[in-house]
């Protein structure tokens, strides 16, 4: 028979599968002889089980919940449920991975009238602190009360009596606010608030179980690829007290800043308040360094066990504490999340320190967290002439700047309309916000610290935040805040937040492109001894390619040839292209964009001299460069000097049902052969006249959307007859590839054919990925988020790679397409290419590279690595 | 070293792929002691080699062909190009796979000004008349100048004479059009024609390998399924002539009637003619009996040659002999292109005469011939009313009524505008016509017999056939035709034709059903006991659901449901439920739907008594049940009493970038499970109901579009909750079945996933051809004809299953699904479900059945015994 729950005693570190990460971790402090209140975890076998019985929990696990409950009362000596000595325990989830704030939590459960009369006989100022605060917990995440009635109970009390803070409340206050609380919860769920102990318990580990399925809960998973089917574990802990008095006290504490990376303890407390207190950003805590002033027993005891814990796990920690009539408990610890700049600081300094390798050094950054390194910094001459109007907390570093939006749904609602450059202003965050954080550049809150749920949440995203900004005055209501020098700012205005500094800015300042150097080199160029990928980029340019070199890619992996048809003087040659007649008009019009694409091209072998640079022909359906409307239509006419229905015929006639599947990439090339013939011209007579300038060239055809062998071969003989005549009249020898996307299903299908005319495939995963799921990107938005939410897919299949299934066709090909060609050149030009996990799985499959956008070449490099070292070859 | 070039008498009819059809056969003639004219085969593998070295003849083969010749000499006891006794040559192509009239003759070759003078002296007028008849087919066929400028001159020539036949313009008329001819040899190439018979002979070689690839060999081709890589045989034949006076003749004939099957020989021939003036129609022929009058040992011999033929070959045989001077020589024989109907008395008949066994029966038939039968025939009660205008040559059987058109490719214009009823009317037609005869109901010709290329063409394609309907007038030019009782008939004006009987209709007379009788149900039956797969119909009503039944069908493969939403009243309702607003809105939405539903799935459910009904939950996007145009969204939003704006953005909102991977399928029961929970209630309801009037009901419910595991079990979750809730509030217990649509690559990926829930796989091949391909069907016709053209691909994708890719899944899919539920049911219900190749394929990879239109289940029956026959499992 399964065991379902574990003493604290019984576990260790490793067992976080099971155990949850907290509910391990405890174990392991238990083991470790630190001050743990004593517990039990039910473990995450039985969240999965409460989920296959249909959200109930079995008989055999409400028995061992309980037999452990009473060996928990012989641990602690008291009684749950009892008025004498009786036992409170707090009830949290703890998943696998660390989802902070994502899940719930109760506090003081096993409170009821008697047993707050009984503890109040000894300090009835805290009996009645922790009930009501256990009614509220109770009701808002057990019976889905909402919060703010309680809330705005406590904000009535406290302009009653005249008082600011929670503390300034007598107990009779939090008595009265007891009453009132019991009063809300009934009105709202027509039955007393529970006063079996035991009915509280169960109900409360049901809601933790529930909550893994909330819908915060599963935005966040997407968000960071945790599969839904690993459950959390609930932890039932005695509960200590920091809102006892004024010699009691609760906190968080990092053994490094997780800002900077800086080897000194980081971290803040609150005296008499409970942990919910600290995160939520209520009250504005204190450094941890005034604790040795305070309480030097409980500072020292504090500062031997987290040096012990960092030596433990060899990783800067993250610890939350509670201090109970002067004595010291942990609560947790975990591996801190930390700023991409705290993580390349700390990996070098446990280098430094001897404490982990350097291979382990590139295992611990997460490749994702270096975009946050990568994104622009102010211009500093811009920002010298900027003005500082207020300063918060540099709670997340980065450069943002943006317009001013106001809540959450407004941001996202902005974002979908095409709004891009947005920072929230909030008075604080909740979870609830996560999504409209994600999509804004910066965040600015009025309350709360550095471990505020605003810093932590943006942290991990590596959004830049300015939080605790007491200086600016937030009208939520009325979308609007005022600065200190009286400036009102609404909806669009622009501000700009520094992150790294807290510096809040009333004005748009303009951003420069970040580099790699320091810590972030030193890692890199470890990184990159293990690496056995190249990295490539997508670049359709050469101001892109130089960015990319910058960034260490190591040749081009997709330039997209029709990026360079939309400036004006171009698309009208292609329009004149489009509406030929002829061939010979259709040659003439082409003639016209030779010497461009012929510019471009030059500009991109330069830019990558030595380094391979993959081509792919023109791919985009023509109607794409026409106008629709009416009146563009008859402007464009008149432009070029045609009758407006012969336009609009033409226009109509380009019309597609699905553009998707339509007359675009190799299939231009094969019912207009000129075409091809003009790209394969421009690329190699760039080739031909860059080689003689002494830079080395590596040009790599692409022909585009290929889905059998003869039409490759067609394609491919357009182009090598091209570049023998080509090669012929500048009497220069090139060498040169061909190859093709593998982007249609059936080309992977038949991989082993196709290598045996393509020099390199190149695995263009996001139309792969449209046509193996049958949806397409512009449209599967409709019913994604329904499919989210009903736990169908758990990954945006265009984010991160679906290995399962285009995996499969990824697999077969570079499979078959070596058995044909051994020494075939095998890479990934879709979005995915800078996916981590996407990287990891590259290497698995043995792709020669992978290819991804400029600014994601560093994440791909360490991905790669990271592959390399977990998945020797 | 290959071996290129093969003497008749040293090959046979087994080395058809070496030596073409023709070439194998004249060899087995030679073989058997016929009377042939002696020659050679220059092989198939000659022809690749050409396309091999770029159209070139290499050195090799030439040396090979002249040796031959050299050979031929000897043989012959004649000289190439001298002038006493000349050895003059036809030279012919013959593929494997026979293609009537697709490729190219010529005749006579070997002379020049010298030759025939030598040959004048015996006999002017014939060699004035072989050496035209020369100089016409080698400028037409090798030199490419345009056949009517001939054409033109003789009718002027006969003009000048005041004759009407050829025949009746003496030698000096014709040594005049000779010179007539190499005039306009010169004009058009500005070069004399070519008088070097070696010359002649390569140029000649060289254009058979070239008519390999012209435009109508392709179409042909694609049209019969015969690969662009087999290439064509060339057959250089001595000379016998037909046309050196009146004891000389050509014709074709048939051991028995192609037309009805009816075992008598069946042919005609034209006196002092060459072979190309029989097929050509120009002459109207005598029937082959009259010979005996005229010439009775060439008809003893014709007849006795005849016999042993069929009796060697074993089928009906399709030869071309010529008499010269009296004696009898066989040019050509080949198993003869029949009517569906001959094919099934042949068979049957050969059953009863001992030749051949009830298995071999099965395989001598056609599938696809069968559509002929499958056809409408005329309403006799209608037919009784209607007023014969003409009367021709029952050429090619069935009945056909549509609109009068008078070009092939105004035929094919309208065709792809829409009108499905089209009948050509041509003079005579020619290999160029193909295109429009295969978009046409019918053909009526002016001109030629029983063999001229319309009646062969027509017969194959089992299209009705009128020709040689002399009686009527056809004004081409004008574009209109006049009947024997004067009236004229215009583009657009509807007739009937009758291709059993011959007789010509001036007006539309109604058709109706075929059935399955007589020997064609003999044969099916012998069919059917050796067919392992079952055979099944796509049916959406319950009428299609008799008709299938009547051909057959042993269930319904695929019922759509939402063919039966567009009925007025039905779509109001479905458009009620788009506009809703609210879950209850569209419940009462659906609720109105409901019963319809219901009523329809009992029809089937009659209508299938004892067989499975396959019904697939709704498939098309919603945005195709509401109207487009701002005028129909007005009258549908006053008809929904809401708002034009309103109605207006709910379409907008259902627009859709790539409707076919869009919002459809097994997404819509996703986003509103309850379009799902109500037609799993109406299937459930519908079964319990029919199954209480003692009728045996066998639902199975299909799932379309799925592509992940869960996303089925999601959606099944919601049939199997319906289910039992119907069942309980109906007190029955229904056995039905859950499955899913493998129509999308991933689908196929992860069969064996999805095996866990699915109990059956129907294999949409439509949109897996699609999404494999990556193209649209709707927009694939704006590049498929290069593709053709260029020979990339050979077949429509979309008609034959393409084995090698979209293939590859079903197969993948099927071995996948079966490893994880062995008893699993597959099936098929694209088009290609009636495809005999595609059945073929599908009996090989095991699926437990096909469907297909009803009017396709014979053929599919058929052509799955022909694959159980042919591999057995």
């Amino acid at each position: 028979m399964a065991k379902y729950v574990y003493l604290f005693k019984e576990g260790n570190a490793q067992m976080r599968e099971l155990l949850g990460g907290k509910g391990a971790n405890l174990a392991e402090m238990t083991n470790l002889g630190l001050p743990i209140p004593q517990g039990f975890t039910i473990t995450t076998e039985a969240c999965t089980r409460y989920y296959d019985d249909n959200e109930k929990i079995a008989d055999e696990i409400k028995e061992e919940v309980f037999s452990n409950l009473s060996e928990l009362e012989r641990i602690t000596g008291k009684k749950f449920g009892s008025v004498e000595n009786p036992l409170l325990v707090s009830v949290r989830s703890g998943a696998r991975a660390s989802m902070p704030g994502m899940m719930d939590t109760i506090l003081n459960l096993g409170l009821n009238e008697d047993v707050v009369a009984s503890i109040a006989k000894s300090n009835e100022r805290f009996a009645y602190d922790s009930y009501r605060r256990f009614i509220q917990m109770f009701s808002d995440v057990v019976m889905e009360i909402p919060k703010p009635l309680f809330e705005a109970e406590i904000d009535k009390m406290k302009a009653e009596k005249g008082v600011k803070l929670d503390t300034e409340l007598t107990a009779e206050d939090l008595k009265e606010l007891v009453k009132r609380f019991k009063e809300i919860y009934r009105k709202e769920k027509g039955t007393e608030f529970p006063s079996d102990p035991v009915e509280q318990l169960v109900k409360a580990i049901e809601a933790v179980f529930r909550s893994w399925n909330n819908p915060r809960a599963i935005t966040y998973r997407r968000l960071n690829d945790i599969p839904s089917d690993w459950g959390t574990a609930v932890n039932v802990q005695e509960m200590v007290f920091g809102n006892m008095g004024d010699d009691c006290g609760t906190g968080v504490a990092f053994t490094r800043n997780p800002a900077t990376g800086e080897n000194k303890i980081f971290g803040e407390y609150l005296m008499n308040a409970q942990g919910e207190d600290v995160v939520a950003g209520v009250r504005t805590p204190q450094p941890i360094a005034t604790l040795e002033q305070t309480n030097k027993k409980a500072y020292d005891d504090f500062m031997m066990y987290a040096n012990k814990l960092e030596k433990h796990y060899k990783d800067m920690q993250d610890m939350e504490f509670t201090i109970e009539h002067g004595k010291l408990f942990f609560l947790q610890t975990r591996n801190g999340k930390r700023t991409a700049n705290a993580a390349l600081q700390i990996a070098v300094d446990l280098v430094d320190e001897g404490m982990i390798t350097e291979k382990e050094a590139v295992l611990r950054v997460e490749p994702n967290q270096l975009d946050q390194l990568l994104h622009p910094n102010f211009d500093a001459s811009k920002l010298k002439e900027a003005k500082e109007m207020a300063t918060g907390l540099a709670a997340s570093p980065g450069a943002a700047t943006g317009k001013v939006v106001f809540t959450a749904e407004r941001a996202v609602e902005l974002h979908e309309q095409g709004e891009k450059d947005l920072i929230l202003v909030r008075l604080e965050t909740s979870p609830e916000d996560i999504d409209g954080m994600n999509v804004c550049h910066g965040v600015l809150t009025v309350r709360g610290g550095m471990t505020s749920h605003a810093a932590v949440v943006a942290r991990g995203m590596g959004t830049c935040c300015v939080a605790g900004c007491g200086e600016i005055t937030v009208d939520e209501e009325s979308k609007k805040f005022i600065a200190p020098n009286g400036k009102e700012f609404h909806e669009g205005d622009w501000i700009s937040l520094d992150g790294s500094t807290g510096k809040v800015y009333g004005e748009k300042i303009d951003t420069v492109e970040a580099s790699v150097t320091g810590n972030f080199a030193k890692l890199m160029g470890w990184a990159d001894q293990y690496r056995q990928m190249e990295v490539r980029a997508n670049a359709d340019t050469p101001r892109d390619a130089k960015q990319a070199r910058n960034f260490g890619a190591q040749g081009i992996g997709l330039c997209r040839t029709e990026h360079m048809f939309f400036a004006p003087e171009r698309i009208a040659a292609i329009r004149e292209m489009i509406v030929s007649k002829t061939v010979e008009q259709r040659k003439r019009a082409l003639e016209k964009l030779l010497p461009m694409q012929r510019g471009d091209f030059e500009g991109l072998f330069r830019a990558m001299d030595g380094y391979p640079v993959i081509i792919r022909l023109l791919d985009p359906p023509l109607h794409e460069f026409v106008p629709h409307a009416d009146e563009e239509i008859a402007e464009l006419a008149k432009e070029m000097n045609m009758p407006f229905e012969e336009l609009k015929n033409v226009v109509k006639g380009l019309h597609e049902f699905n553009p998707m599947m339509g007359h675009r990439g190799c299939r231009l090339d094969v019912t207009y052969p000129e075409i091809g013939e003009m790209q394969a011209r421009a690329i190699i007579e760039a080739a031909a006249n860059v080689s003689k300038e002494g830079i080395k060239v590596k040009p790599e055809i692409m022909i585009p959307l290929v889905g059998e062998l003869k039409e490759l071969k067609y394609v491919k003989d357009i182009i090598t007859r091209t570049a023998a005549e080509v090669m012929k009249e500048k009497n220069v020898q090139l060498d040169y590839m061909v190859g093709t996307m593998i982007e249609i299903p059936r080309a992977a299908l038949l991989a082993d054919e196709l290598a045996k005319e393509a020099q390199f495939f190149s695995f263009g995963t996001n139309d792969l990925t449209q046509m193996t799921f049958g949806f397409s990107r512009d449209d599967a938005g409709k019913f994604l988020d329904e499919y989210y939410a009903k736990k169908i897919y758990e990954n945006d299949p265009f984010k991160k790679l679906d290995q399962n299934g285009v995996g499969k066709l990824v697999e077969m090909a570079a499979r078959e397409g070596r058995k044909t060609r051994p020494d075939i050149e095998l890479g990934i030009c879709g979005e995915h290419g800078g996916e981590p996990a996407t990287v990891e799985y590259c290497h698995k499959v043995g792709l020669t590279y992978v290819s991804c956008s400029p600014y994601r070449v560093p994440i791909a490099r360490l991905a790669a690595s990271q592959a390399a070292i977990k998945n020797p070859r």
